[in-house]
């Protein structure tokens, strides 16, 4: 069996190793799963149970800076604040970047700023690996593929595997144990008045991590065994809901999968709930928009805050309901 | 195969048939499902997917007068209101009080006082079933055995069949097609300080019924056949833990199964949320509690109201944080 290190040898193994520059910045956005991602098969690799697709937020998501530094140790830095190196994000970046340390030999300053809530369920972690990897790529100039820091930056955080593309993005599961065929790859078929709307419950730092929350699950949940199968089907579903701009049946699939997801979490043991009370307001208001025709459909990641599905032209009336939302047009060309 | 009617039939020809008394009055208690029934192997007869085990509350439930009455239809009136004949609860009543009028030939005026919420999840309509059996047995002199009332009491609400006992009960789903083996139990192993403590979130009447809920989730969950062989896993520990007195394994039972069920009905679509706000503010310090060494489960059924099990002892501590809660010693001696 492979180890990371290994992956990354042999990915890189054939790059040109040229002289690294002295400083990169680079952005990458966030993803929202829309087919989610829950539960490994390889906890080593990251390799997932199953696919999931998303779909990238345009805008949103981690400016990063990296350089290389003179150091006995990487330095942190996030949103501005110099991390101590027993701090969570440090840790786990430095742990990422002691995996290139074989090839680079280097220590490097990261300064990441996010413009999205850390660790509140809106995929900060996927930006923050993809900008990263791409950061690590541009300034050693390796030239990698796509696909090749889609492996990489999988190997941080699962779904940063699918920020590296815009609109929607499938996560093939694959089936080699090192993973080397399990990577994002673009499902092209773009959806121009798509939107999304974020509405902010609570940014408070989730009190079971993704990580340890899918464990939990895997390990526990009486219905997981049942959830790669619904996964399968409901991937079908989406992309066929997608090339016909069905919308009722996109929604349907995005929140019953999202759901479902919660379902296998609170059937573990001990019981895993992400959801605060405004979540289960937020739901209800939804399910009345819709009983009065309005077409929006929720999704909601391992933390309280929903993500709304619409189309363009109900933002008005979504608005009505939920003013604090922030749209995002999910196709929007510039 | 056998319908209501058929089974009543069966049941009381062997009965001896006398005079109908006057009047009669009679109290049925409410019991709460520990391990849950959601679900149906058969909708005419009510018979289910599984077996269940509930323990009975003691003096909350319905107090019912029955009597003969010289009219056209059946006269319903329930907490002191004559209801309308279309009144939902009418319908249901009269509905099953039809059922024995091949036999009875009478039409009653039912006066049922129930000390409990009405539809709210808390098990309105499985003392009142139970006592309207026990009221149409003891009126008519039929000298029905338990396990016989048992049996009537299921075609007119499931759960009814448990609130035949004092507390523990365990509702067999028998195997038989006419259900004649599907009914409660006593489970005789007393817990003297158990408590049950019922915080009420809302008297709503619940959005969608049991029965509905129920025929939504067998077709729709992916996550319901694996529904069944929880239970029984479930059924065999409690079983265990109560003879043990075992509290934190019985109480994990307990709401583990209860998060199970809703987990189903989340699932389902359209989804099936019987929770507000108030339930997952109630949930999240529930688990706090346990947190700070408290030992308090919880239990839900088809309604936003948590019921929460704990010791007697320490009945103190968690009025604390629900000062509201009214608690019930399901084995006091009186």
């Amino acid at each position: 069996m492979k180890n990371k290190c290994d992956v990354i040898k042999d990915l890189l193994q054939s790059k040109q190793i040229s002289f690294p520059k002295e400083e990169v910045l680079v952005f990458a956005p966030s993803n929202i799963a829309l087919v989610k991602y829950w539960g490994k098969r390889d906890t080593e690799l990251n390799l997932p149970q199953t696919s999931s697709l998303s779909v990238t937020i345009p805008k949103k998501g981690a400016n990063t800076r990296l350089k290389l530094i003179d150091a006995e140790q990487d330095h942190i830095i996030l949103n501005g604040e110099a991390l101590d190196a027993k701090h969570p994000f440090a840790i786990k970046a430095a742990d990422y970047l002691t995996l290139f340390r074989p090839i680079t030999k280097r220590f490097y300053q990261v300064n990441s700023d996010s413009n999205i809530p850390i660790a509140a369920g809106l995929a900060s972690s996927a930006s923050g690996f993809a900008a990263l990897v791409m950061a690590l790529n541009e300034l050693h100039q390796w030239q990698l593929g796509l696909e090749e820091q889609s492996i990489l930056a999988r190997m941080g955080s699962g779904s940063a595997c699918r920020s590296f593309w815009p609109g929607f993005v499938e996560w093939h599961k694959g089936q080699n144990d090192d993973g080397m065929d399990s990577h994002g790859e673009p499902f092209n078929v773009p959806w121009p008045d798509l939107c999304l709307g974020v509405s902010l419950v609570s940014e408070q730092i989730k009190p079971v991590s993704s990580r340890d929350g899918m464990n939990r699950t895997t390990q526990t949940s009486p219905f997981y065994p049942a959830w790669p199968n619904k996964v399968e089907q409901d991937l079908e579903n989406i992309k066929q809901a997608i090339y016909d701009k069905n919308f009722h049946r996109f929604g349907q699939v995005v929140e019953s999968n999202a759901l479902a997801m919660h379902a296998t979490m609170m059937s573990a043991w001990p019981p895993i709930l992400y959801w605060l009370p405004e979540t289960v307001e937020h739901m209800h208001r939804v399910w009345q928009l819709r009983q009065q025709g309005i077409g929006i459909y929720f999704t909601q990641d391992a933390g309280p805050n929903l993500k709304f599905l619409f189309m363009k032209q109900q933002i008005g009336d979504i608005q009505k309901q939920f003013p604090m939302l922030e749209v995002v047009a999910l196709f929007s060309k510039q």
